[in-house]
């Protein structure tokens, strides 16, 4: 037996920046939470401590903060793309690099009904990420690159429209089946781009849109119904998207018993659980799309 | 020596209340946290484990649930005043009670351009409070009520016109003179009502509005002349309001230094940090105001 | 109706501060987050934005790390009131601070069974908590001093022992009646000393095993009498403690019905339930103790 | 164009079972986080809503519960293998199962220096884990079975014995070399298993004890050559296990400057930092394991 050194990356996590772009009328901000991971030849810093290769987080939270000031954020795909390309074309030992973003929503105050130029709160809505990966490691290709947009804690309900019946009972299946159940779920999405080149502020909008219209017009007979659903909308609508990830959790609500009160509870009075929870997690994918490569 | 009970109150706490009112045209929700908390002649169980006086925690759950289906849920504070007295009012060893209440934010989800008539999306702002108060034991005046509305972690930010400097140095004081910083806080207020009876919602729409107003257009020498400014706006135009506390964290915004690079940061680039930060804190009143009492 | 300036106080929250003390031998670590908050004659900031008595919460935090190495931590209460009366001593207009400490604990790692002398690891046991309030605002009294003691999520539970029985049963209750329930609590307690001068380390050691042990040997007919049975027991061993104070969340471990599976649960499988959450707070006195001040 | 269902799978997650075994002596707890996810032949349910083939989340929270009772839970890899045989066993259309499982550590408490008998507190120290795989959907191979063991927010610090230098320099560095530094982490590991059978609990207390002593006795240049040491040494030790994967945060201690205040901060006295921090990842192989097949 021999022991060697398998898949490894290093990188900076959770770098928090804000960054302000002072106009002469109104200023505007981007509120960011970017992490950086960086693989290649690696293992003389594991082997050895040698460090010569080892480009230091520091260092990375450091251009992270610089290249907001040289080039601006604009959208975080682009953003990410501008940092991933820089670590792997500036550092040679560095093959692969992914950076991943978060981005806070922000709006601005209103003053009698007027938005204030400098003055902003959060949304406090879902927040919007991108993942993106650069690779010169395959010699003949060059540099390739793959993005996949998202979002996260997206929380929507539906109170009516939504069923669930028919399953298989077992020996430990006590669940009554129902045909009128609150469906409550926060998305967690993912979608691969066809490309790494989009109109990405347009395509997130796209998406969002075709994400939160899909699950409130879909007559759901099961989560995972509802999900496949969410999915299909977004490809049929958005032919940049090649591949849809959804992890929805099942955000139960439980109708509360209310007959020892003698009272008739008519889905009105519901209890919102913690946990446990469901968790539907599935995948929608155009069949004409691009092999995923390192996007995931 | 002799060992005694002191102040004491037991209750159930956080419990999650989804209420539907199921329209003909649309349905709306009401998403509530609700913590009852009881006081009164409990030393029984306190000192001997009989429970002859203890209304069950269990019980005041129920009760949450059951009076969302009886008599609807309406504004916070008036359901929480339902509550408060009916539990005083039944349990005669239970002389105070208080019922405190998170409200979640909701809105429809469009779909295309039109609000959807059963699904909804988490907005994600500010969760608004309330803290209602009754108490029986002064003999004199039967039963008496307060409340106190509130909001917390509404998030904001003021990008310029806001200044830091002229406070004493001393031998640990490292900390350089700034004449325009960010300045970003999560609002956590509490506002006493006059009376135990008024226009919840729009109080607390207003309230709100000139919270966030005053933090906008207040040029800023202090976090807490921003503070005072925020509570004084309140006071000045909603006489319903006896007093305002405000606990308002500095969500430090620091200038990244980018000399070393190369380059100039003009106020553009900062990192937000987590800890520590600075937490201020205060209380502004009108003098008219009746005594708190027992309100908080 | 004027509007004026009430309660208020202002400091650096959350100085995450760690200490290795360098012996020869072995080091030694200790790990605080330190707060602290100052209030005093502090109108001027709040009313014109003018700073000449507000000690930058800046300068609160070098202080902090400043003190850890001219004087060492040691004792939490001990460090608090150092940095206490530094502030009341030094700031002119400043008349009270309190400074507030969370200590983590920390266990060598064993080699060869033998303790490591430069390496930890974090017990994740319970926070040991010290409230420590300086003031000097009364003419007469110089300088006055209280110190609180405390711990918080100190995770316990008894599988039997416990029962709840004998409580008022009204329309909404439906709770049954046990005589043997797992009874859980995360204990977060407080305790006042007599003087600000005591042998803490030892007295934090007494405390927390008075706590325990009252919890695991009371037979308990409800939370409530073990609540007061864990205060009481603390005040009868420990003459330099006042008053102490309990909040003990109801860590609901709910029987699982197995009925519906053919199987009987002899109270064998619980569901741990996260909300809602009894909360049981209470205060045990000794009846002599100096009256609390501003200690709280 | 066309669109179709790629991966999915859909269970229960966080089921918080507590098993109490009640000895005429002594009682016993294990306290879980069970989570479950089944995916095969699951088409129909995205598709058309049918739910024909899908266990109900909630009946697998019941199994969850029923087996605790009817075959108690011992190790939870061996817990987690027969839930998930059971599932996919039953299920027809269920080819595949996972079953995660978190452990949270409990010991008795002390009353007069001797154990409890049924008292308990939180050890609050690492989480155990165990992620357990089972694939019935290779025709020739029947079922199949794939153990992963692991641990996570196992914090742990050294005060010296830790350097960084060497490495390389470009236009955003500005980190200086140090050759002492304090070096932490919150240990998140996971090891496969050569085998779907071993003898767990000693398995996990020999990994445990090479973790740590790797971390405390190697002198480190790098995270990263410490993260391959504590890799390495489970493997030189532990013959059953074929493959360990690090999740290493780098939990930054900062010196504080004390030049400014006149002082010299020999590495005493450090700021604890939240975020950003180095995020080291790695995998550490034996070279005559099996294939991970299905088992991350």
């Amino acid at each position: 037996m021999t022991i060697q050194l398998g898949a490894n990356q290093y990188g900076k996590a959770e770098t928090r920046l804000v960054h302000v772009t002072r106009g002469a009328e109104a200023h505007e901000i981007v509120d960011l939470n970017v992490s950086t991971a960086l693989s290649g030849d690696l293992a003389d810093t594991h082997l050895t401590g040698d460090n010569a290769k080892v480009l230091p987080t520091d260092t990375q939270k450091n251009t992270v903060f610089a290249f907001a000031k040289e080039h601006g954020v604009g959208e975080i795909e682009d953003f990410g793309l501008k940092l991933a390309r820089h670590f792997v074309g500036t550092q040679e030992p560095i093959h692969r690099a992914r950076v991943t973003i978060e981005q806070y929503g922000w709006e601005r105050i209103d003053v009698d009904s007027s938005p204030a130029p400098h003055s902003f709160q959060r949304t406090g809505r879902e927040t919007r990420t991108a993942m993106v990966t650069v690779d010169n490691s395959a010699t003949t290709d060059g540099e390739r690159a793959w993005v996949v947009s998202g979002l996260k804690d997206l929380v929507v309900l539906n109170t009516t429209d939504s069923e669930f019946w028919g399953y298989p009972k077992d020996r430990y299946t006590t669940l009554p089946e129902t045909h009128d159940r609150v469906l409550a779920t926060a998305v967690n999405a993912q979608w691969r781009h066809v490309d790494a080149d989009s109109d990405w502020g347009k395509s997130y909008d796209a998406v969002r849109k075709h994400l939160t219209e899909a699950f409130a017009t879909t007559y759901s007979l099961s989560l995972q119904q509802t999900l496949y659903a969410m999915g299909e909308r977004v490809l049929q609508h958005c032919p940049e998207i090649a591949e849809v990830r959804l992890s929805l959790p099942n955000k139960h609500h439980f109708v509360v018993d209310m007959e020892p009160f003698g009272l008739r509870n008519d889905n009105e009075v519901f209890f919102a659980a913690d946990r446990p929870y469901g968790l539907i997690e599935g995948t929608v994918v155009q069949d004409t799309a691009p092999e995923p490569g390192l996007a995931w």
